[in-house]
């Protein structure tokens, strides 16, 4: 997939670390169905916690934004995860008999505390492209993700997982995520952002969190 | 109107500024239809330009809470300042010929940097409670003034103005911005909040917020 | 003056508000004498509490900053302003029997919150430039007003002022202030940062503090 | 060590983390000398940046003090850290070998990011005293282990470790936090901050800060 002509790049300049998270031993046990169900589980509940405070860093981009198709772009991804992602987490976990205040309550795993808490920094510290730089790897590679697996998985007990992200809405968000992404580069550092010296900074906020994406991978494989 | 219990307390301890917010001339210029149009439009136009900055307040708010309920609350905050109540600025200014665009890109006065920087600064400076009692008086203020309106108001060209402010939704938004103030009161306080060494700074900040609408009010009336 | 590269291009494109500014009536006032005491006093102690929230803007470019040198030129300012500017003021109004105390606690002038929490909105809004442009009218304004009153003024009671923005030390800090400012550009933008899309938007940032100085200088007279 | 009367509280209601923090492996081959050399640089270089990232939050608790006398104890141990605390890292690596520039573009390990990060969030999410229970595990457990391995330890390469958080220096630095600490306490909760609602939150953050300074001692060690 490709969602704009920013986000390949920054891909490419990830190098073997987009492999790794893409292509990693977890995604594949999601694909042919060979991942234990305690770690998808182990891994379902960090990752609502992960949603938590991913939510809040797309409302820090509502505040960094600079115009209005941002802030109503970023306030709709808020919406979008705490109203609808976050939905499959809570039904999955409520059929295992694990409540959403359980969920809620749960002690974060250090894995996901280095990323949420990487990504809200990169908004701090910088500016709407930093903060989107660091967003992007989770958002447009689980996009990636599920649309491989929709189109190579057989029978698997995840069929709901890769079902949500390779659907039609959240490519969807993918799509205008890209957009985002693409027009606020251009705003910003104009028709070449290759060239601007931000460039380094950008892409190396989008490897630090797609590495920091293969341990929290890890952490569900180990959990 | 008591909006929960915490709002007529901060109200009380705002002593005249209260007033003088909620009684200003530019608000009974609204009531009996005397406030000039141009006042009106240039207020519209600078208070299209306020609830941007409102937004990115109640988006930082979302990155403030502690619980999902506060998240969600401040979300739909969030959603309903950029797609519902800018929409009556947006529909009136179109109907006198000034596009969205050209409301995004006007100068703000002096008295709108003020407040909406004063409340974001809130927000950063402190806590979630710190920035409830910042944002407070300008929605409730407003709810406030809506409900009176429309009860004391003869014929008035700002009738559209008064039904949104007195409006079931906006009224709706008003109580469950009453009682997120107040849960957030009594989880992080107690149930006795004034007695709290917080108490007198939590109600200096709603009066500075205060008294920073009366300005705002002072420059629409002037223009 | 020129205290490096990039602030004479703000300059120029402020245009009218840069001389609004430095030209300003209070700034007469002070070169010949004729400002009242009253007004300089009620000034000094509006200007004790610009420094509090001023410091507190050059410790968010602290935690804003992409180097060593940055962050420690940003700490040394920090330094500067909370151990060594304020005490003009201290010393002033100790001299007039207002206690420090007294100048904490007193109420903010509207101008002056509207101003402080402009600059410090900038730095959460966008990155360590936006910051940097909005900082730059108060700390170089002040140097090049200094300046030029040390050389045309004659007798006056307001001589303290004028030697303490006109010193060595104050001087040096504008110098210092202009090069990490020209070096943060290179960094961030290249070498030709008025070619920028980023650059309208760093000098809107820049005319709007000014003008904010404008009005700051205002309420001084008007105190 | 005391430092204070917040600091034990909250140590005690750390329970087994605090042991394992300030009893970890690392801290007891420091003391004995069988820390491997390799060990103690690898450990050295992500603590350099580790204090980077620190005194960024130090820097963040003066844009969230409340009284001139918390910004300049916080401005003070930003200029602490930046100016003498990394002396000790950037002289000991100079003599290895390492230049400082060196350690500044070192990639930082996922425990590096995980902790300093999460410090961070805890000022923007919280107020002052969330910070504070964030910062303090660090400082104040530093000066605990280093106030202990200065009685306990014999011969020992790593004798300028233990110097410098042994020293008079570090622990006035470790007493003026602790009365820091107390103070802002006091003035936000009262007497009896045990009996707030906030205090579990607040002994939380302190926990958690403690369980990532295991993980940083942790990665010390394999490193």
């Amino acid at each position: 997939m490709s969602y704009g002509r920013t986000f390949p790049l920054w891909r490419d300049a990830a190098g073997d670390s987009w492999h790794a998270y893409t292509r990693h031993a977890f995604v594949e046990g999601l694909r042919d169905g060979t991942l234990p169900r305690a770690a998808y589980l182990g891994y379902l509940v960090q990752d609502y916690l992960f949603l938590v405070h991913f939510s809040r860093a797309w409302a820090l981009a509502v505040t960094k934004a600079e115009t209005l198709e941002e802030m109503r772009a970023c306030a709709a991804t808020v919406h979008a995860l705490l109203d609808e992602e976050m939905r499959l987490h809570v039904e999955t976990c409520a059929a295992e008999g694990i409540p959403e205040a359980t969920l809620f309550s749960t002690r974060e795993a250090p894995q996901n505390i280095a990323y949420t808490r990487y990504v809200l920094d990169a908004g701090h510290a910088g500016d709407f492209l930093d903060l989107m730089a660091a967003l992007a790897p989770c958002v447009l590679g689980y996009g990636e993700i599920g649309t491989r697996l929709a189109a190579e998985a057989g029978e698997t007990p995840y069929a709901d997982w890769i079902g949500t992200y390779s659907g039609a809405g959240y490519q969807q968000t993918c799509h205008e995520v890209g957009r985002l992404i693409d027009t606020a580069m251009a705003r910003r550092i104009g028709p070449d952002p290759a060239q601007s010296p931000r460039w380094p900074g950008l892409c190396a906020r989008f490897e630090t969190a797609t590495r920091l994406e293969v341990d929290f991978w890890g952490m569900g494989l180990s959990g």
